[in-house]
């Protein structure tokens, strides 16, 4: 038996199931490229063991507690202890059993499909996860944990990978992307700018975060031009650190490009504590503008993750804290939000802005003439909620048509569970390679450049996105 | 010659066929269970023959209605007379023939697979309807509903019903419920507790029906409180005559947590007639928590069905009546809309709110979310003119890869066409075989995950969200 | 080699495959009807030589230019000069170069089916287009384009057009159009009304529009009812230059049906220049409520165009003018907009309403529903960035369900791109008897009435929508 066939996620069609399986091989045994997600850099830095396997792969999953939290399971149950330090499980091997009870409502995500690559090419099971195989599955994966080459850097090899990009806020002090380096280890780990809580007016630190930022980098972050002053600095701190890239969380993909009269009266406000209705959003939309105006001119690559509505559940987001409390997305407007950005820089030579949605109507509307039309705009892969066979395949033949392969920028893993990395990239070879094999069945492609596109989804637009080692772009 | 192929609504490709016959296979026999709907109780209390051809299947059709109008037949041409008391053809004869001159308008509707279905499997025919059949058609199918095996009872068994349960304005007397149930008749029928008359301001009859539920009731519906007990003891009346669930249909899914002193205040304008702008809109919002309150309490599954603008046609609603005039979807936010309610019971114990949707840009981006992180949420099925082969498996694709299987209820049918009811199961059961069928095909579920899936879908999950017998949840 | 298979866009299941087949042999040959376009009458009436290539296929097409431009190649280097008088490339040539170079950018976009088409069926290339062939192409496209059988009316006969409507400017001379019915050519080209200019207040030129409207007309525009007037009188002489059709181009859906007193307010006000906020835009909704009356009186098939933003990209704009300006789809709500008029005109006999969209959610959601019911609704096809096979099927998956086939129109080509006017009828065919072929592999369709079907999409529901000649309704 095994967990994981051969031909999964192919056309179940003879002709194009063969086509699949030639694309595929091309790419295959290609390098992961790993551009943006959120791994612990202090994984790499420290390379000490994963703990237990439900703190490895049930505690940290968001995908993994949503799921079992709907169905009547509690955080407490899973070993998730209340903000007020209230009691929850501490008997791992129980919390493992309880997600192994519950395995079967994974069918049909993308979850359990991530899970069983996991389970079957990282730690050698062929048999299903179940009740019946809870302590099994548990004492193997405890085993392999506590071996030599399950310690992170061994796996980040294991894995072909060629790049990572974690994610850290602008305060960071990037000390384990500096341990990484002084290390002596081969690994290319590299941080992402994520200025969010420094731009943000409604954040509960801000103007403790605007006070930090003024202390990190000698700019005075009390007016507005010390305050521009003051990312650009942190922007090329990181920039030192590896980074190629920023990353930008917003409620809403809303821009301005105000007059310079205009956001330093807007600063003064916010700073002052004196905000009034809409600057806030306002601020926002302006900082979207200002970080792409300074990517134009460091050439870092913004990314912008817009219409998640964070933590809808208030009693579970007030007992649990963040990413506990069930983020939910929204519909969004990129055609009036994104106008004043993209008439500020949309053609200024170089620059590359990745959008990602997480509403998919969108897609064909708006971001695919848009990315099909402005020089600047790159389309994002299908992300979160959407990192899924059904919804990729519908991202692909909602943005194709107009906006064609190259306006993509290829995959993006986004995740934070590890060991997940190989899975999730499998996922995506396949399911480019099952699009790209449908289209040459059909005679819409020749199967010459079904080949050329698939590793262009995989290598080569990736590195052309953010200026990698080994871009022809 | 014949109207239904054996293989219909499955994949044409031979390996994702061959499974879902072999899952259909499963589920085919099971009984039906039908927890939503619209019958006339009356039929299964009186027992009396149905009427003529067009009575039976043309006149009461909303479906079949709306295609024809839109294609220039008038409603007094199918025997629908004004209100006004002007005339409308008498003979059902030509009424059934205008009806089969134009059934080549449903070719690609589900209407048509439902009503050759039961042409086929209820009346014989192997022939298709049309202008040269019609005669034939009225003829044998008048032939056979004066036969006592075409009776309402009798057909109940025949389709193999284990439960049917119909919907009830909150001031209804449940005469016919009380009848069915004294008359020894051992068919599964019950009621469905609908107070939207009694809940929205705006409806034309508002005051008088809080007056006549004070009658009912002996509840004060003179204020808030009473007015709520004036629903506890309806609710317990209706789950006296049999009711699990509730049923509310609302324009908007809006919904709101008021503080008490509030909602009296609020109830105290709207009963007073002096509603302000937007009062309507709130108490409606609010009284959706409130039942869902309740439902916490009594155990009732509740049932949210939003997102119709009623009878658009203003001068067809006014010569004709409600139901005639063009009900058509529009765009809903459930994020902003359902978040009070959630927030305020969402985490409930046992609460069970079934949300149905006709905007279905709203399944993958906020309703498979929201199902698959709150414990008190569950989706309905493809509703209404979603409940359609293309449809249903867009609505699998958009829900399973976030909120899997488990967070969806079955199929409810949702008709007041008692003789489809047989038809619309089984094209559901087919629907799942298929799209079952092909994520075996592809490797994404293992074939005895798919028959487990598919029970449940069929039985488990009906009996489950309705907490009927039989139910192990 | 050959750059078409004879089977493109087929499913490749065999058995699909085979039926597609057979109802493709079944329509392939019938004439292109092009009831709705942007190609200039002029080429018919002086019936000139197309210039060289690149002035034929790359810089007339905003796909084509906007897919380049997204990439980075100017529109100065495609030879599109600036409004300014600034340099352009003039070297056609080099354009034609540049554009193959990088033609691999249309892989999986409907333009480049539509180019190989035409390369093959049209010039003869069995080898496709690139940098290595850009000569070749250029050489033998430009000896082609010198020869008579490659002037416009003679490719009007090769391609089988039975009729092609072209549309003008309410303020247009017609002179064109006059030109060909006086040259004893008999290819029967028509022209339709487009009357936006002189119904928007927001247009640049609308007091100047209404000053000529009332020279050409003898009609007093000075006030609503001669205006009205005015519109009466240019329609028919549009009639009488062949038009069956108007067309409404509008940034939203909306419409209204004010009293005759407030219009004429309105008018009064738009029409002194000293219109309020919200005018225009009251005065364009309440136009296309007035155009529909016209055509409920004038049997003209009133298009309705919605929901492009224009020019999104103000410094091109700017720079380039019209249709270089990027305009790009947004969300609409035809519930709202489309009621006014709706309730005004909605059920008058023999009125035929076409409404397209940009924004695909609402098909299943509003217009389906709205098409279902409403006699005087039609269902468009699939438009502009949606005129794609994969956007093709989505359309007729989204509205088939409810609307049925016979609320669609069949196909229009909407082009500017003469050339282009075979291959995009063969791809609509192909898809059409794909589609139906798929429903019949899985027994939803007869493959007697798929037939049928195929020929009422291509043929008959053209003629019957625009009321020409082989009409039987």
């Amino acid at each position: 038996m095994s967990l994981l066939h051969p031909d999964r996620l192919f056309s179940p069609d003879p002709s194009a199931r063969a086509i699949a399986r030639e694309i595929h091989a091309g790419i295959r045994d290609l390098p992961i490229i790993s551009p943006h997600g959120h791994c612990d850099p202090a994984w790499f830095a420290a390379d000490a063991p994963f703990a237990d396997p439900a703190s490895l792969l049930v505690r940290p999953d968001h995908y993994v507690l949503r799921m079992l939290i709907s169905q009547g399971v509690t955080y407490e149950a899973l070993g998730i202890a209340p903000l007020d330090g209230g009691a929850a499980e501490t008997d791992m091997r129980a919390v493992w059993r309880r997600f192994a009870q519950h395995y079967y409502l994974f069918r049909g995500t993308p979850t359990r499909l991530w899970l069983d690559f996991t389970f079957q090419d990282l730690f050698g099971f062929d048999e299903p996860l179940g009740p019946d195989t809870a302590d099994t599955y548990f004492d193997r994966i405890a085993e392999c944990l506590a071996r030599p080459e399950y310690r992170p850097r061994a796996l980040f090899d294991r894995f072909g990978i060629e790049m990572l990009a974690t994610t850290e806020d602008a305060l960071d002090p990037l000390d384990h992307h500096r341990a990484i380096r002084e290390s002596g280890w081969n690994g290319n780990v590299i941080t992402t700018y994520r200025p969010d809580a420094a731009c943000d007016p409604d954040h509960d630190q801000f103007q403790a975060n605007l006070d930090t930022l003024a202390e990190i980098t000698g700019c005075d972050t009390g007016h507005w031009d010390g305050y521009l002053d003051a990312h650009r600095n942190r922007r090329a701190d990181f920039r030192a650190a590896g980074a190629v890239a920023t990353d930008h969380g917003v409620a809403m993909p809303q821009t301005a490009d105000l007059a310079a009269r205009e956001c330093r009266a807007l600063f003064n406000r916010v700073r002052a504590g004196s905000a009034q209705p809409g600057d806030a959003a306002l601020f926002r939309a302006q900082m979207l503008t200002e970080m792409a105006r300074m990517s134009a001119a460091d050439g870092m690559t913004m990314q912008i993750h817009p219409g998640s509505q964070r933590n809808l559940n208030r009693s579970v987001f007030e007992r649990f804290g963040r990413d506990k409390g069930f983020d939910i997305p929204r519909a969004v407007n990129f055609v009036d939000g994104l106008s004043p950005m993209l008439n500020a820089v949309g053609d200024a030579p170089g620059l590359r802005i990745v959008v990602f949605t997480l509403d998919e109507t969108t897609l064909a509307r708006e971001l695919a003439p848009l990315a099909g039309a402005f020089p600047a705009l790159l389309l994002g892969p299908a992300w979160w909620f959407y990192d899924a066979p059904d919804s990729i395949r519908r991202f692909r033949e909602a943005v194709t048509e107009t906006a064609g392969f190259y306006n993509t920028v290829g995959f993006n893993d986004d995740t934070r569970a590890f060991p997940s990395i190989p899975a999730r990239h499998d996922m995506a070879r396949r399911l480019d390679a099952a699009f790209l094999a449908e289209r040459v069945a059909d005679h819409r492609l020749r199967e010459t450049e079904a080949h050329e596109i698939a590793r262009a989804l995989t290598v080569d637009l990736p590195r052309r996105t953010y200026r990698l080692a080994g871009s022809t772009a």
